[in-house]
């Protein structure tokens, strides 16, 4: 018989609420022509879209200015096999307008590195998804 | 005066030794024309490349198998802005022969969910990246 696959689907408001409360995320990228993937701190603006603070001349930047990404972000616990992961893809975009910069170095993400020219690079949630691993599965009969 | 960068470089025997401590890593690849990315149970082999268990017919095994893909772990102390990640890059394969599955049912990583026709995927350990992120950094005067 068929065994459950012990993860659940999660639902888009869930999804948000689990990412908002992760300290760290990942940015999934192409770089070189070849899968990328960069932890960064980051913080959810008010519409759910993704921000992140890097230097305006930085590798990510450059990489993923007009580009469709993922971010990733999870929990797990290995002892009991349980944990989430949320992913957000969708097109990311230096932030330029003045106004928008100056709201966003009041309310957005620190960056853990010190730099110089640091900008806002933001994420839109276009596709939000997200898994919940079961501690316990149920397990079919032989 | 230009700022450093809180982190330093890892070296290649560095970055597996961090990695082996990892309880869970991540698979960087492509679905669909869209970067994706997949939190997965693994462990390392004696030659340093990456395994992990699927299914025969799971969509990891479908879209990764003979492609490159990337394989990430980190851990990160949020309140203190430290830690570190790494980064295998190499050609991922499904592990086809059967002496090589029997030692790999033995020696290899479980998989978190129940399946039935498990395989193992070995990702070469082609390109070997890492950064530690130092919680100090040193400052430059203004």
């Amino acid at each position: 018989m068929f065994q459950s696959d012990g993860f659940r689907a999660l639902e888009r408001q869930e999804c948000l609420r689990l990412l908002a409360k992760a300290p760290v995320g990942r940015v999934v990228y192409t770089r070189q022509a070849l899968p990328a993937v960069l932890p960064v701190n980051f913080s959810l603006d008010t519409d759910s879209s993704v921000l992140l603070c890097t230097s305006r001349d930085s590798d990510l930047a450059r990489a993923i200015d007009g580009v469709v990404v993922a971010f990733e972000a999870d929990e797990f616990h290995a002892e009991h096999r349980a944990g989430w992961s949320v992913v957000v893809t969708g097109r990311a975009a230096v932030v330029t307008d003045p106004a928008e910069h100056e709201r966003l170095l009041r309310t957005g993400p620190d960056s853990w590195m010190p730099m110089r020219d640091g900008v806002f690079v933001r994420i839109e949630a276009g596709m939000v998804s997200g898994r919940e691993l079961t501690g316990a599965s149920v397990h079919g009969t032989a």
